[in-house]
């Protein structure tokens, strides 16, 4: 299935974005203030076009007027912040910088056992969560010792805008198995500050969706048919 | 095992490099004039040190002044090529440097099958090989497609310096596995005219070392005494 999503976001460059619940790029392309039409994918059924535009066949890819693709989140993001920031994301100081990266790296490890619960609700158990806090708690001092409101500092940057989408997901763990998945507020008192503080975010605000409509999402991509008219 | 490498090159500012026989940084450090020493670490019993530079407990390391770290060869490369780069390794063109960081995460591929034939030569057969060379024939079309030399165009760039360390010992399949695995001339016409180009780079040739010594050392290694000796 392939199909336009309703939003299109006027405001500078065109590009087409690939996606299918992968939004890392996005909160850069809304916060680089850049136009782009959404093609949502169903990676179920992956269509012959995406391998085309990606031989992996991974969405999200980036396609730019002229047909060439990027693909890979992390290299859309970095494309779109050295060719179209109005505000630079990530820092430039280059030892900043690729700290900055290795923390991203680092936070990829929260996404995949993230991601794993999510597509697979049996495998919530105390050890899966125990090991996505442990993660978490790097996050959390690091934040404390950079002492801001955001990784980025006084606003958010690439950390911040990598990590967002998941941590506006982090109430699936809730939703789908209790009040015992919550994180722990004295634990994790400046990312939950931050996590407020990132929703207020204009970047964020655009894309943000509450946690029963992700939930609702999961719930029907595990039932086999992912709704997409969901997300957009 | 921690020792000083016997190598010390006095060009600029100064850094130590943890490795085992992972150069990917080396290249770029000589090509980029840089100061630093090398600490070479037995990665069959890791020290502990290791972990406190770095908390995956893997190579390489960059250490500079004051002690602060940081790990991961492509994030040490790219911020070695920003902060003190008399000779930019990445283009400056956003779009050139973002399909410069896919072509290196592809060749990531290559670099772990061939680690794996390496480590364990009873893998060295006909398929493995052939997933090798179907890799690389992407890179022989870009090399082609590109109309220059090197992929960074007259001269070396990130995606040529994060490549060579192991073209240098693509040799090693020959030695271990007979001349059945050599790369076909007709084939591989760019990447066989690249690899010699390559090795009269000032920064390669800094570093090269014959097929037979890296034969020697990965033979030590599989017999659980590798022999850092040899490489230095």
């Amino acid at each position: 299935m392939r199909r336009k999503a309703k939003c299109r976001r006027r405001l500078g460059v065109a590009g087409h974005v690939t996606r299918n619940y992968d939004v890392y790029s996005f909160s850069c392309t809304s916060c680089l203030r850049m136009a782009y039409d959404v093609v949502n994918v169903n990676m179920s059924e992956k269509p012959d076009w995406l391998f085309d535009k990606n031989p992996n066949g991974k969405v999200p890819v980036l396609e730019v007027d002229g047909g060439d693709t990027l693909h890979d989140s992390f290299v859309i993001a970095e494309y779109l912040d050295e060719k179209y920031s109005y505000r630079p994301l990530h820092s430039r100081d280059p030892w900043k910088k690729a700290k900055d990266k290795l923390l991203i790296q680092l936070f990829n490890k929260v996404i995949n056992a993230l991601y794993k619960l999510f597509l697979d609700p049996n495998n919530l158990d105390k050890q899966s969560v125990d090991n996505i806090i442990g993660e978490l708690i790097v996050f959390e001092e690091e934040l404390d010792a950079r002492g801001k409101p955001f990784f980025g500092g006084e606003r958010p940057g690439m950390v911040d805008y990598m990590m967002w989408p998941w941590c506006e997901r982090s109430d699936l763990l809730r939703i789908m198995g209790g009040d015992r998945w919550c994180l722990s507020k004295q634990k994790f008192q400046k990312l939950m500050e931050w996590r407020n503080a990132m929703k207020e975010d204009d970047a964020v605000k655009e894309s943000y969706l509450e946690p029963n409509l992700h939930a609702k999402y999961f719930k029907s991509r595990l039932g086999g048919y992912p709704d997409y008219d969901i997300l957009v």
